[in-house]
């Protein structure tokens, strides 16, 4: 397809993708969210469908309709760049979920029709600042969760062998240890709902449990930790740049640098002047030896 | 009415809103409200109410009446503005909820009755300034808490449609399920409780509740967060604060550059002395010269 | 008693209060309570008990005398001013609680008696600076606490009022209310165990739950948040006292004045220079006048 | 054994431990410990193991051989000094694991093969950072869980002296008591679970239960305080040495220092400069007198 190879330059698809952005084009799709958000939510009401349903149906097939026509604007204002967007397929993503025909096996897509609410995060500014300093605080993330996977995979592995036969429900497969483990991570009946009982059948198993809880947790606790710490430290770097913004440099280190630059220029200038003045003064006592 | 519209100029209202605001008369108040709350805790006790059921009522009227009279000087003292300060706005409203009627459908405004002890926080000033320092933190979470709000909203909609006809009771309607999911966002017995029923009716309900508990959990995480950031940088300002006035300025950033500009008049004055020196010389020089 | 009007100037009774600070009896003491913390923990198994009770009782009277004679000999080197110190007079209940007759009603003191393991704080100095660090948070959380305290009364009164008929157990007394209102804080069952089964009798019980656990969580938040700040600030001071220690002055605040004063006496000194090097100059074009 | 005295400098002892930590070769391992990974995992599938249990058995002692073979050349490479590096000693603890016979007793040791896993750490470095990161948290504990522990013990042989007989499965012996106490402390059922059926029995259980749950997660808390004003404390470190090294120097103070140090160069010269200033003029005053 040759829409990709096409320029923004082009200048009626830069026009197009510009109004797209206007203001009112965003108030007028916010304001569609907000209606669709709320049919959606009336829908979920067997009473209301049964007085309404018609009408809530006809309503939310309305804005579907205008909502695929603003994504099919976008596609021709921008091309298929608008997928590499992360928003840009966010939005295409939650449109397309609506066009499958959610029928059979596919049943459970008609209840993701909702996820479409979600697309007023990319359009309200602050929110959007909002998950992306969430998303932000996940790379930071990685390793912790690299090895509390491995943790987790090494614990479910072994509570299948250990405790599968006789709790099958609950370690039967690696899948159903990696959930029970899950549960157990959140503390939620650990005890008296998994740990206790397992304990009848193997005293010991509590050998198990407890350091798998103290690691799981205090590995947990390290992962907040990790995300404390890098959200204080860009806190302080915002101020500093805040602070530099004002004073007209970049960065704290860079303001500090900056001020002690300043009083090194207002040194070199005095610097100057005086050797200035010195070199006056030579001139002057040869004038004075010349007489 | 023209209460709103007269001044506080006049002086017999200055001076009863001054006489209101004496550390006796707070005392006598704050007395009162601590003798209220022992009387309305004595109330919950059945024995009590039967052997001394009728004092207590009589001294819970006398100190509403007591109340009743100190908000109304209040009204006089200060006219309709007493409404805007929220603090006086609160006094108001409860006390009164403590005259409507409580009878029929308003039954449950009796229990209301005992928020009157709540006026002590308006009254003793270190509580004001923890309530004050708490309300302070809500704005910061505005932006968390609207996304919040919107997955809710969004994850109970899919819950209300995936499992509402097989759980009715947990997630029936939509604001069934938005309970349901904020208990199990507070993860209390979210596994054993919640989901495990629900997975023997759709083995694959994990897909949809593991990852909002890591979602939901995540972002409680990060209000916790801005809370505590936005607590340590409150912090640091009030010791730069206290430390700029002890040194007599206006908070760290401002010492710091009220220190490099005396250092720089310091230097402003050196290199004004200097050019003066040089002009000295150099009329020196023409005097010289002219000889 | 003339005890207390006794000096410590006295040489033999400093001389004692020296000697039981010795390491050695300190060693001893140290020594003397981990064998007790054993003895006592082998009373709780009555295998143990059958085969061994006579020889773990003796033991156990054995080292409370020891440990009664120590104390006495406190009391005589420090007089009644032993009480007055917090860990002298924590010591004395101690071993107090062990000498009470432990029989009829007072038959829970027996189990007090291990209260004594917990001198081990006192006499070990790193747990002791562990203990203090922990109580100096306690005071910054005071007007929390007393905050929270009144929210918990307000609450427990209404909650009393509401479903203290319908739900006796949890809610029909005052106490019971406190109690019930602390386990949802905790947030242990508060949904499945408490607040669905009151929402079976009262559909909008959850308008008075979940506001109350969103605030008591919040307060408990701040709570926590209050003693990190507190915790980060000590940290900081102690490392600025530390760097100033190293560079021999007290404060970071100081060190930074320090800095900028060095820098300021030199400007001074070069000031002076300046002017002096004008009057210089104005004394030589004088005497070129003046010729 | 005289490979303990022999020595490194050996050169082809050496080229063989430099050899074992090629990229290559350490790309092996990891890989071959992904696919054991696998295997394992695999096996825990009863389906599985019946259709490929054979294959899979195979190729596990496969690796397992691999694994062998590369512990045997670091040991001949490295000697038993391999031991006393403690990523070492883990590496031959967990091989040594698989070799002994798990049958009796010790089947328990099959299901730990899968600890085989966790080698991963030693081999992926940024894996290892984050372990170390994590343990190296662990002394700055030492004294609150030291303390902890007292709480516990003290706690738990109280608990089974007062509850013991009356709930001989929860308070039956100190290891019961102990592991109940955890529970108590995770909020897991602690109150529907534990404290409610014993206040049936005892109903002022609740002023033991009560106070253990505010001083166990108050320690709890203050323990993870330590743990994030350290993290916080070495984040600042490693940003200071970062800036430092960046501008040259070593630490922040250091780099403070140097700027004021700077100043003070640029300072001393002017001084200098204005002296010589003074003293050029001095001689020209004094030439024009000598006239």
């Amino acid at each position: 397809m040759n829409t990709t190879t096409l320029d923004m330059s082009q200048p009626w698809r830069q026009r197009l993708a510009e109004r797209l952005e206007q203001p009112r084009i965003q108030f007028l799709v916010m304001a569609l969210i907000l209606i669709n958000a709320v049919i959606l939510g009336l829908e979920t009401s067997s009473t209301m469908m049964r007085h309404w349903g018609g009408v809530l149906k006809l309503l939310d097939q309305i804005i579907l309709g205008m909502f695929v026509i603003e994504i099919g604007l976008r596609f021709v204002a921008h091309g298929w760049r608008l997928l590499k967007d992360p928003w840009g397929l966010f939005d295409t993503l939650v449109i397309a979920i609506a066009l499958v025909p959610a029928s059979g096996p596919l049943a459970v897509l008609r209840a993701l029709r909702v996820l479409r609410v979600l697309r007023l995060v990319s359009i309200v500014p602050s929110m959007k600042i909002v998950v992306q300093s969430l998303l932000s605080a996940l790379p930071g993330m990685g390793s912790i969760v690299a090895l509390l996977s491995l943790v987790f995979y090494v614990a479910a592995v072994i509570a299948t062998q250990l405790f599968g036969q006789a709790f099958p429900d609950w370690f039967g497969t690696l899948g159903a240890s990696l959930y029970t483990l899950f549960q157990i991570m959140t503390l939620e009946s650990w005890s008296m709902g998994i740990v206790r009982p397992v304990m009848e059948v193997y005293p010991f198993a509590w050998l198990y449990f407890v350091p798998f809880i103290l690691i799981a947790t205090f590995m947990m606790l390290n992962l907040f930790i990790a995300v404390i710490v890098d959200a204080i430290q860009n806190q302080r770097e915002r101020i500093a740049a805040a602070k530099a913004l004002k004073e007209g440099t970049a960065g704290e280190v860079q303001a500090e640098h900056h001020a002690s630059t300043l009083s090194g220029v207002h040194q070199e200038l005095l610097l100057d002047e005086v050797r200035q003045l010195r070199e006056e003064l030579s001139s002057l006592r040869n004038a004075l030896r010349e007489r």
